[in-house]
């Protein structure tokens, strides 16, 4: 049997593969039995899956973040796929796998992005935003190169918060070319800065998994955390204060409205276009991956981070996504 | 005594010029006595001016549109300038004027802009867009090189709307090079329509100066006129269903909410990138124009079209506005 | 055995009859067993019922749209009466049935209401309003004949929609005597026309039962689907301007809210007493509904449609419902 | 020269009449004289009008109430008519003028619509209602008469409030004839005392002119003062329970929304009814009224009452206003 | 085996105690078995518990208010201690119980509280306040012994309406000593009656739990309950109207915001006050309650009454709660 | 001829004083003469001022914050007392003028509420939360001594700050005795910090009078700046992490709702009590205010900061204000 991939799974098939364990419950029946309630994931999806008739060793040993090899078959219940485990193992050692095979994750490797944003950051001209910029971000590289734009909703993959800063990049750099009166160093200082916070908001593990929230990120939010953050190392590198301050500006400005979370508008040029590339860049993410699981002429479920809104894939040719 | 412009008069000057007249009331004074209250404009922007002491012929011999040429001095009460008029006449033909240099327009000429937007249409690979976008932008020719894109606020200038479409087709090829999977063709058809029932909404002469919204611009607005206007003419020229419906869905929901005029949020996400485009061009041509009437390290004054948010001009560097 | 109607089925009682599959799904137990959960309904109402026990030729024998024959028992789990379904089979020719005796639908019929409604149109003076109503109503026939007015909420049943017209051309009818500078022409017209591009917004089959909400439905909506079916239609027959744009207009503003899907409030006293006949005409057939079940003395259920009331039936003599 | 009406004024004509005064402010110009800043009414409208060159006894003769006799001509500032007085005397026996001539009122007699209201309270069969409403009805008689229904807005005018019920009525008995199962008892009883306690929120005088709000009014409103009215009335005559709980219901909830003052929404039909034919004739009244002051073809002012809506009074025949 | 408290219980340990019955409900397996789904209770909280295999005795004999004694197992699932009972029995004479120790109350006696209330009032100076407030108190003494203030949420425990008014006064007098110029007879009377109609808006047995809302305090709720039972005792007493009047306007303002209940905001200084303690109690109480399920350096699960935030314990050294 | 002070004076009177300038405006009339529009004060109110007929040096002569010495005549025109000035001059050295006589000003002296506020703050038994708060509390003292709590409203007098502090210090204790479980190092804490960075986000002069909000005050707002500048010091004192993070909470959610200013509601008690006291400081402040300017009786003019309510003064015997 042919090791099977989730996005290819089709009703009535039986498939044998390794997959990660992302989430895991134990419940009961309501004749008063327990079973396992998993969701299982591999490098293009998730599936949910059952298994039944539980031993009690069963309880225990599987873990969320383990990978397992399972064999069952594929049934559709409210138009939903789900697995029916039929045998299930851990991996081992002889299985030879590699752990980042089995999460999604941005579409670029991590160490290439970060050094495609250095890039950026070098084009920097003024000294104190570039070297604050670079400070900050050269210092949060650990977290960064596999951390998730958020827990939830777009960029919620491994990689996905540098995958959000350079594509964020490019746009600033394009809309840099046509709205000319625009301060790129200040552009690019925001956009990388933006949410850089959220490494201290949310904990997540090597592969970009969160599992919660901080106490500080709670109590106080990554947009309070990331000015004070800025504030902070700007004072111990003597950077200029107008540089660190419309820099705070920015973050604490960049989703617009209070009711988002941010007590200022923004005041300055810099800071609206950050917001709006900010919301494009996501928007078009949540709306890409909305378009993968739609077929033609048919709308998408509705998605809860664009206000519940079904999007339509149309019968023109489409390009690839 | 040199001809001024608007732009560089200074308090306690005398100047002489010729100006042309944007708005003219009569008023009366507490005591009775009878007075016009006028704004006049020029290229370089607007002055409010006082003719006291009225004789009926006065009352009777200025109208708006008109150019005449005013003696008189600038003072500043309540920190907006004024202008004290002296003297004033009714240009003549003598005066050799042309009646385009007395009122703000767009930077580029009209004609340039239109052939540039014609190439951005000649891109579309799709025949029924490309038909459908051409018929409707070439049949609204007359209008559309000089008409504003709103009454007051953003783009309310001379040929303003061309203006505004041409800057965001400029921001939708960028834009298309990063979010690859979006259809251009519909982004940039998208983009010509978005507005272009503003020449139904609003009357205005050729010197771009709205009079009046028309009865159907009360009654529908320009979000249902342009739907219309598409299926019309889609119908007439037998365009794909499937193509005349996304570009009525797009106008239809270009303001994205409800409560801005759009019953429907955009659900493709060309419809989406319309929507943040336009609100993009709107902001960065507002913000520019209030950054032009403040000092470094100083905030503008209240900016109605952006929530009455105050805009702050930073003491770094600037580029060029 | 006497055939029951849903209306009076009794916790307890076995019963016998023919109902109508309104909704079904496939589903399995949590120790894994197949069975359907379906909705059936007669003229009288709707059950639950579950068919346990199922075998793989059931699973798709039994279709929504379907008669079925079965037998149970009712019984009463929190507070909802189901049925056990303890045998069942599809109707057959035998059975003599006619498929409307089994689905609820408005209480007059379909032909009477159609025939009382062009009485209405026939008393429209003006002949371009009388012209574009009869002519858009007429050709709507076929499918107006049997849809409902909506897919959920009030007259979303056979022949809701004729319905609804025809009870809300009654109470324009009245309203015109009291306010009697009121053009009854456009009234009647936008009472006919308001809800017409429904049979374009959803799909629906001649049970009056949608499926489904139109591509078009869900990128446009029945009140701009309206706009552009009056437009086209005046054009093709000449109409004069003034009555397409108001008829336009009422359709446009019928929701009276931006929130509720109308861009434009209403601006002409008939389209503003529109909404209110639109508005009261669904209040009283819910409302209506809504104490047919409940006991005097006490309140409803929440009513979703009318921002989660409950409705309070009093103890005083109440007339029939 | 001829007594002249304020709906037939025209601009730069000389004009002599009797008006009511019916605001009055001392101000002083600039350059610090006194004058006298006025509202002068009839029964077709009202004017500004201004009195220069004060006298000091005129500062104390004139006051809001009084009808004088004046002297001036007819002049348009900023699109409205004003009139500046050149003779001006407080009227006199010898004038032999009735006041009520001089403030706009119900186009029917007050002794006329107390009459059909007392009929339409004939015809409710319940015993309780009928008597609990005929008691606050007649006890009410003095005020209601001459009260209007508002302040401002709607039926601001002498026997405004008795205009607004009687309409009222004849709305009910006709939406009575269509909704049967409607409780009519109850819906007449409803209207009757809709508005009842204004004449406890409001002190106005026998012209119908409301000088303020009384204590109670702003500190509880009309709607809980009419609670309360009904409830110890109800007490004192015996009243049945249920009758006086089901009228104390509806006047709570008759305007609907919270934020509109009804801490509660309508529960039963009659207060849902009795909500939407207050909302449709309070509309149709303002609307009439903007029609009167438009021409065809345009658009009325912003209407305050109405969200700041314009009216467009159509070029289609219309009938009399 | 020792008699356990629910607070006390752990995972995998076997009980047994006498416990409430709150809520119980039939249900049926999905392989359509029979079973209790019960809500078991003590003075210390609550916990789930299933009763499977159902005899059909067992169906009827055990009802809401009942205690019983069971023997059974603590098992965790989804986070939730639930309660598999093993052995179940009414309780009996022999058993020696007092009702009242199996139902969470407030942490002071009833009848202490009532006296101290009393202790408050009698420090009214102003004869009127006090006679009203004396009268209303001690007329609903009865209901008032035991009722919570609230159905669900704050205070929702036996005698809680007793507590909150008891802590809101002794708030009253603190803030009089720092805001001098309050009317502390009018604060006391208003914080004794502001809650005090809820014992006609719901319906509650001796053990304070709260089977359902009354059909006056549906219709008209306890505000308005409230008002007009202060209006109307007040007539009885010859009540200066004035004191009528104020009371009565700060129980309408006591949720400040019309979308909360309350139609008039507070207009005068301890109506303003009233609404501040009223808020703080309850705020007060709930952070409490979710402090005492809360480890420190966590946060609570999400309330519902405080717009589901979570509240945090910190790890400074905390005091009892 | 006596000395004057503001709240004493009269229609009609002729009188003398020395008042400090607080807002000053060149005008001129609509006949073109420049006249002074002046805003005076001392210690009991503010008058509004004319000076006509003004000569080139007085233009220039008289300044904001200068002490003049008048004399004039009072008017009231559209109810608004004004002053007519007759005679003008600057105070000079002979007039032995102290100028903070001239300010409104807390009632207390500004150095015995700085002493009193330190005795609360030596109450403060956790070490790190009484060195943190000391140390900000000291820091300030120059600023704090004499800066109002805000612009406009609530406290927007000399010391208003410190009296703010001071009051809600006082409340805080109170509330402590009752809430026991409350930490009062934290909430003294909070108290004393919430809105010390206003002292960065407006600039006042020594007399308490505000002329502008910092450039930083606008980018980020005085929690934000608050938020920030506990941090900073937090880690310069090397304070304990969770210490320095509940302060900040309780900084962050002081407004409680993002609409003011808040993105995160307060997630400990001692923040919910902040946010209230805060609160019903302000409104006891406010409402104090508006009493002492209206009759027993009457409604005070509209409060702004109130939402536009008016406030009533009762007849009942009132305390002193």
């Amino acid at each position: 049997m042919e090791i099977s991939n989730i996005i290819n799974l089709e009703q009535g098939e039986s498939i044998e593969g390794f997959f990660i364990i992302k989430q895991l419950q134990c419940k009961v029946t309501n004749n008063n039995k327990k079973f396992l309630d998993l969701v299982l994931g591999d490098r293009t999806g998730e599936i949910n899956a059952k298994l039944w008739d539980l031993s009690s060793e069963d309880e225990t040993k599987y873990l969320v973040g383990k990978i397992i090899k399972v064999r069952g078959a594929i049934t559709f219940w409210q138009n939903q796929p789900q697995l029916k485990i039929e045998r299930i193992r851990l991996s081992n050692k002889g299985d030879n796998l590699n752990v980042t095979d089995y999460v999604q994750a941005a579409p670029v490797e991590g160490e290439y992005m970060y050094e495609k944003i250095l890039e950026f950051i070098s084009q920097i001209h003024n000294n104190d935003i570039r070297a604050l910029v670079e400070t900050l971000f050269t210092e949060s590289k650990e977290k960064v190169m596999t951390y998730p734009a958020a827990m939830k909703n777009h960029h919620s993959i491994r990689s996905g918060l540098l995958y959000h800063i350079l594509t964020m990049l490019e746009v600033a750099e394009k809309l840099s070319l046509i709205y000319t009166y625009i301060n790129t160093d200040l552009l690019y200082g925001g956009v990388v800065l933006h949410d850089i916070a959220k490494i201290y908001e949310m904990d997540a593990n090597e592969l970009g998994i969160v599992s919660e929230y901080t106490v500080e990120g709670q109590l106080l939010g990554h947009i309070t955390q990331g000015v004070k953050l800025i504030d902070n190392t700007a004072q111990k590198l003597g950077i200029d204060d107008e540089v660190s301050l419309l820099l705070q500006h920015m973050i604490l400005s960049h989703h617009s409205e209070a009711e988002f979370g941010s007590p200022k508008k923004p005041m300055i040029p810099e800071a609206e276009l950050l917001h709006h590339i900010d919301l494009i860049d996501s928007r078009m993410y949540d709306m890409k991956n909305a378009l993968k699981r739609t077929e033609q002429g048919k709308f998408s479920d509705k998605i809860w981070s664009m206000d519940n809104r079904r999007i339509y894939k149309s019968i023109l040719d489409n390009k690839p996504l």
